[in-house]
């Protein structure tokens, strides 16, 4: 059977993809809803009529049940779960990061995930928790990487190895996991142990892992975000070039009466409206749906709904270049989320590689607007223009006399020649009346021009109320105050 | 019939009210679809079960149409249009904006909306354009004026008037209005004519007209915005005090191929993915609706539930306190909308009277935060604490020797005594980790207080990286550094 990813569409680190399995693809970014036999509150069946393309199931539930067992081993997942779906298998490594044990060794599990039909199988890797000091997570590491090599060598020809990229919280570790994973040539690579970080709002430290890993794996490989599926998330781990994702968000929430919405999680209990556009939520009263006989699975539906029209949102915006925006407008949602999101502005320049060269636009949407890739890149490009003589940047674009040449300026980007007007990201840049931070931010643009152009002398043309931002950020240029 | 408007609970400046209509009640905000009886591409009996209250059609087209003229004279407008919610007329100011004329008179239109049964009427109102210039506003005024005062006395038991609110671009104009508006004694205050602005994007505009009538009328007065209904700006409106909304938006789109999201217009044909919960968008795939024979309606479909979804998301969030928290995550989505919503930043002192005095949370969004009517508040209110001696302002709260008083330090608020560490701002407060901007508008907090205690002597202890923020903001303090 032939496996293979392919990357269609970019932007920041994230991508649209489609992972071939066989002769079944799945479109990334993609959730896989995850499939209790014991409680199909919403049937496999279904979720293939809403078009989830993947799903994954627990292999150690079929091995621990004996009913399921024998039924899977006799008839196959495909079969007993009436999937026609991509089915992925965990093996057990959840189970043991919760009770710390279980009774299944790595080559036990793989073998039966294959003989019950998985096409995507997991070994028993060690999930390191956050809280594990560095030797644990070292020797852990090893163990996961020892269990990946007998893998390979224990996967057949009609399933694929997800090889887990482990290293608790240690980044060279995450990078270095990464690096091994692919050298395996593994196609796809969960990043593990990560839901401890979520469950504690640790965004920045999931971003700091997450980075570490895609460091080290290869471009190529499919990134399954191990136990992610919380809308309000999803599209800052896209951004940061994750491809699959595994939810049992949907109904366990619906279990406690939790409703996903993606800027958060509310208890419907404490909705007297209900903020969604879905059939259940148009169809319902907060009260009416309370009352429900069929509560449970009308909440799980709404929460799965939610969930996917987030992943259509996120595929659209990378069609459209417009993940950033997406991903400002979600993060903002709560403020360990903005943390996180800051930490992904931070890492811009190891990102600004991986994101696309043009895109639809460019809307600001405040100061941490300045901060991405596109800005990076203009203002890293700028050092390639040469100049001579005398240069003006003129905020307003007028020249003014005994210039050998007059630069226009685009904050948050900074000078550009009236060549450029009509390119990306200049002409799609679309941006509220100038504030301090974007102005600041193209200052920096002006100042890295100056650096690269030793010989030139520069001056900028711009209204009073700007100089101070100016000399601040290009000590020591000539300013030009625009009195009319 | 018994007309009258109640407020239930507030936000901002915005409300959950309910609009009394004899026997009928509209719960707000609202928003009414608006039904053009030659093309019913929703019925309004549809409408009336998606939970619909209200809807608004236009009497000049029931008037100009033989057909629908003599039968809903014979008939009256809920038996013509199959609808049993309340019905709200427009008299055909807006063909006279679009025209620039109508053959129709004031006491004509509001007869014949009376004898429809029409249950909310509206004069025939001079819609001054933002273009006109001065004089024309105020001559148009003053017309508008003399017609509601004729209108006053038109208006039987069985209807209420809804008394246009115009002026123009001119902001005292606009308060003039609304003055003369409630002086009147009318519950109902559409404020007019600035659909033109919304259709150019100017945003900053809209919220200073609109804040402008909203200084004039009544603060009992049901608000409607006329011609607003694009579900990215209904949270900005709400939160300066609007209540009711018509659009026409739903149907014109969907004619046009647009698609409706509360981060702005897509073109159908542009979009690879449905980003959306609606039953629509989950049973479709891009290319099944293009080509749907249904595609109009199911598009309108899509439109309505988006927009009635925003305005059940808008109670919740009034409901929760959590508007200011839903303006930003919206006025975000394009940089003339985050223009509009600075604007209403700008005017946090005038609309912090009407907030509720406390919520459920203050989740910081990024730097626009540090404006919000809670920061105003808290920090009018520090001019209440009688300090004497010395007092240490230390931000991580640990004492130090040689002081009378210790406070706590909570940025973007500022200082506060230990015993309001779990009240209302400062301890629902949820931040990422301090930045420049919270903290300079924590420091402001510090300067408020210096202010208000001239025989006190302060200092404030804080780490080395915000002691030049805190002596530019409070010039002269006393600064101790932490060093450990």
């Amino acid at each position: 059977m032939a496996f293979g990813f392919e990357v269609l569409h970019k932007d920041i680190a994230g991508r649209i993809g489609r992972l071939r399995v066989g002769s079944k693809t799945v479109r990334t970014p993609a959730l896989l809803p995850v499939i209790n036999p014991h409680l199909q509150i919403v049937t496999p069946s279904e979720l293939y009529r809403m078009g989830v393309e993947a799903l994954i199931t627990n292999a150690y539930i079929f091995y621990r049940s004996e009913h399921y067992r024998d039924l899977a081993l006799e008839r196959g997942l495909h079969a007993v779960l009436d999937y026609p779906g991509v089915i992925m298998t965990d093996s057990g490594s959840f189970q043991l990061s919760v009770y710390g044990d279980v009774e299944v060794g790595n080559r036990e599990t793989l073998l039966f995930q294959q003989q019950i039909g998985s096409e995507i199988v997991v070994p028993l890797d060690l999930p390191t928790p956050p809280s594990a000091d560095r030797g644990r997570a070292e020797s852990e590491l090893a163990v996961t990487l020892g269990r990946i090599d007998e893998a390979c060598s224990l996967v057949g020809e009609h399933s694929v190895l997800a090889a887990p990229v482990q290293g608790g919280i240690f980044e060279d570790l995450r990078e270095e996991a990464g690096r091994e994973v692919s050298r395996r040539g593994c196609i796809v690579a969960p990043i593990g142990a990560v839901v401890p970080l979520m469950e504690n709002y640790r965004y920045r430290d999931l971003v700091r892992v997450v980075l570490a890993a895609k460091r080290g794996l290869s471009p190529g490989a499919c990134v399954h975000l191990f136990g992610a599926g919380h809308p309000a998330m999803l599209a800052l781990a896209v951004a940061m070039g994750c491809d699959l994702f595994d939810s049992a968000a949907y109904a366990l929430y619906a279990k406690e009466g939790r409703y996903l919405t993606v800027h958060g999680t509310q208890f419907l209990s404490e909705l007297q409206e209900l903020p969604c556009s879905c059939s259940v939520c148009r169809s319902h009263t907060p009260e009416s749906l309370r009352r429900s006989s069929d509560r449970e699975r009308l909440l799980a539906l709404h929460n799965l709904q939610v969930t996917l029209a987030e992943i259509a949102r996120i595929r659209q915006a990378i069609q459209d270049g417009t993940l950033w925006e997406l991903v400002d407008e979600r993060c903002r949602s709560h403020p360990r989320l903005l943390e996180g999101y800051r930490e992904l502005l931070r890492s811009a320049p190891m990102l600004e590689p991986f994101d696309r060269s043009t895109k639809r636009r460019f809307f600001y949407r405040g100061d941490e607007s300045c901060l991405r890739t596109e800005v990076v890149r203009y203002q890293r490009d700028l050092a390639r223009f040469d100049l001579v003589g005398r240069v003006l940047v003129s905020f307003d674009g007028r020249p003014a006399p005994g210039f050998d040449r007059c630069l226009a300026f685009r904050p948050p980007f900074g000078p550009y020649p009236p060549g450029l007007a009509e390119t990306f990201p200049i002409g799609q840049c679309e941006l509220p009346s100038w504030d301090e931070p974007m102005v600041r931010a193209g200052c920096r643009g002006i100042a890295a021009l100056v650096r690269s152009n030793p010989g030139v002398t520069f001056a900028v043309r711009c209204e009073d109320r700007w100089s101070g931002i100016v000399t601040e950020e290009v000590p020591g240029i000539e300013v030009l105050v625009d009195v009319d």
